[in-house]
């Protein structure tokens, strides 16, 4: 049984990638991170999560990005609501915490090789997203190659192989092949900006691509929305 | 004035990366890493070096990386001594410590995007080193793409170049040109395994490419090693 590396918001995407890799045979390890976000909630969620789903492991790295700032998730800008597709696509969102996913996916090697894992799974999707550069298959591809070349395992030739299942998905994609691996949704958490009981805002972009992937799927939201 | 990040271990080719830099024109940010590492008298040698050459800033980011563990840098794992330049260049040692640099580098990235730094330098080299993949030209290059297609800064094309100046020079190259740009060595800190003292041990891969360099440069070697 071969060891996976799944990095784990406690986010939709995640949940349903960790659902996939462990339906896929491996045996899965969460890998999670407190960095300063201001929706550090979604933590509690990746915890449930990973119980939901057995994981073998489930690490939670810790690690200030506040220090560095640049992004509404880390700093005292404004999260962006109520913004349409058009906007959406239209550049680079204020929630958009530079290198992050870079960063992230660092640590992940670092992690698969001292575990000797052979992949790292990331629930990263272009469809349906904030337009995030740190989320594009180009992205992922640059960093297979950080680690054929720059890491132990690369140059002996223990591939560890990073992968994105949910790349090419849509939200509602995402959500019907989650809900057929019976991944309950009510223990995720997406919304960047969270009233403090942790209900979501309904109305950040990360909440609205939740909210129309669920209609678009047919499948009942059980998120639970601040009231107003 | 552009900016530089530079990262600054505190050793010999960091502080000689940090003196090119600055006599190439660029205004310095040094940034180092209190990482876990067993030799962390190093950040006091980044300290004194920063001081020394005058930099605009010196961030400190602190991470633990022994909650990964897998070198001897952060493990309970003896540092090798008394290897011969044969054994040095037979494989990847144990002071080898997963993706550390492709973290660090990362962590680069990120500041280097939220101060609009031009330029991200790093002392990796080469030659007369202990073989570690995150040193190598084709790493960078990965790193590189990473930087140009996973970044706000790469898509809006506000390049960031990663620079290494010293990635094909000797030890004693190093030592002659930070020698003729007035680095005081004294101020640097290589060894892996020091002292209680801070004093260096002479002996382990650092110490031993330390002193080879400062014998093949015919440059008096300032370094305090411990007695015995």
């Amino acid at each position: 049984m071969a060891d996976a590396i799944v990095l784990l918001s406690g986010g939709l995407d995640s949940a349903t990638a960790l659902a996939l890799t462990k339906a896929d045979g491996f045996r899965c390890h969460a890998l999670s991170f407190r960095y300063g976000q201001r929706h550090q909630v979604e933590l509690e969620a990746a915890r449930r999560v990973a119980a939901a789903l057995g994981v073998a492991s489930h690490k939670v790295i810790e690690l200030d990005l506040r220090a560095i700032g640049g992004s509404a998730l880390t700093d005292a800008i404004a999260v962006p609501k109520g913004r349409s597709e058009a906007e959406m696509s239209a550049g680079i969102p204020v929630t958009y915490v530079p290198a992050r996913n870079t960063i992230f996916l660092a640590y992940a090697i670092a992690v698969a090789e001292v575990t000797a894992a052979s992949t790292i799974v990331v629930g990263v999707n272009v469809l349906d997203s904030s337009g995030y550069p740190d989320c594009r298959p180009e992205w992922l591809a640059a960093m297979q190659e950080v680690v054929r070349l720059g890491t132990k395992a690369g140059v002996e030739q223990r591939p560890i192989t990073i992968s994105a299942p949910l790349i090419h998905m849509t939200k509602a994609d995402i959500i019907r092949a989650g809900t057929a691996l019976g991944v309950d949704y009510g223990l995720t958490h997406s919304c960047y900006d969270p009233a403090p009981s942790g209900a979501a805002c309904g109305a950040c972009d990360a909440c609205l691509l939740r909210r129309r992937g669920f209609e678009a799927a047919g499948v009942a939201d059980p998120t639970r929305y601040a009231a107003g």
